[in-house]
């Protein structure tokens, strides 16, 4: 199989733990797209993925795979023992609710602001994302605002229970992990007093899969070359 | 189990077409939810889905499933043979991937033009949903003709295939089915030049657990309520 993705972007930050988690790390090849130069809106690239984005997992017969959450169904299945996207219909559902949850809440606010309240990845890129409009900014700093005032929700979900969808490491956790260093990296950190999230991020750090997988943190080198 | 949906909205009737082709209607306690009294946002009902969402699905043992796609796992997982979501990794990853291109393409944004730039449910629900800022009925605009604009995109692969996820009628065509309804109802309906698009939307309405399911089309009540 191929994925098409980029060292440390958040959403195929989230792949790279699930290969990594499944120990399916040696079965792919990786094939560097580059953010900046908008490769990804490209001709070339979007006959794999219509949306413009990464990561796209290819097949063996072919076939592209978008958007995580399917390519993670598609790995975790592999194996016919879907521990992260649940084995009961009751474990499945609680994962993808907690999972969409952390896209909605963190991911997708703290990608409108990091687009639109900060350089982001330049203004080449914010075409294809959302209109040039005159409130953009405005509009990313309220993306923003959101984006914090929903970290203590999964706070109180986490003095819970050990992971977001209960005791075990999930999908759900991946995203909101996924969700808060893209957070943190644009500006927007975990505040300290929301204990319980705090301690879930420094265990989850601490899994096998998410400190030794391949890939770097995130954007690091996307954010040297713009001068951020 | 029990059902807090209303009669129509969008994403309740996805959940109603789900129930009718997994023969679970008769298991469901439907309990309707005030949408123009914001009853959805009320701390009752947020203490259900801190969204404040509909549908929102009572499991037997207590727990509260809401969005779309994860109530859709847990009922179509129900009987062992998950026909909507997809029995293989590959069905599984095509089928969520269509699912949530058909939501960020016409149901996300169908959903903000409704809300912004049409009077939708009325002012009461905006706070709820995105500030009330200067730019937002321009910005509802700019929503309803990217919702325009993504509609060839499902006609191409429906000239190719039957159903958006390849041969069978899955989650996919329920998320798109339900998008393009609401799409018509907020005044943006397909083009007749999207004659595969159109030819899907007959074939989809034909099908039984579609034509018969429980509820009304999308929204009537409340409109007329609004005097639109």
């Amino acid at each position: 199989m191929k994925l098409y993705d980029r060292h440390g972007a958040p959403n195929p930050a989230r792949i790279r733990i699930v290969l990594a988690e499944k120990g399916l790390e040696d079965r792919i090849e990786f094939i560097s797209v580059d953010l900046i130069a908008a490769e990804q809106k490209q001709t070339a690239f979007l006959a794999m993925n219509p949306m413009g984005k990464i990561p796209v997992l290819e097949l063996d017969d072919g076939t592209f795979i978008s958007e995580s959450t399917a390519i993670t169904e598609y790995l975790d299945n592999l194996d016919g023992n879907p521990t992260l996207t649940g084995r009961t219909p009751r474990e499945k559902a609680v994962i993808h609710m907690m999972q969409r949850r952390a896209e909605m809440m963190v991911l997708e606010t703290v990608d409108d602001y990091f687009h639109y309240a900060t350089p982001g990845l330049g203004a080449a890129l914010r075409p294809w994302r959302m209109p040039d409009w005159s409130s953009a900014k405005e509009w990313g700093q309220r993306r923003g605002a959101q984006a914090v005032q929903n970290m203590p929700y999964f706070n109180d979900i986490l003095t819970q229970q050990p992971f977001l969808a209960g005791d075990a490491f999930s999908m759900a956790d991946i995203s909101l992990f996924a969700g808060l260093a893209f957070a943190e990296l644009a500006g927007l950190p975990i505040a300290s007093e929301l204990a319980a999230l705090n301690a879930w991020r420094g265990r989850v750090s601490d899994i096998p899969a998410v400190k030794n997988r391949s890939g770097q943190d995130i954007l690091p080198e996307d954010l040297a070359r713009l001068g951020a």
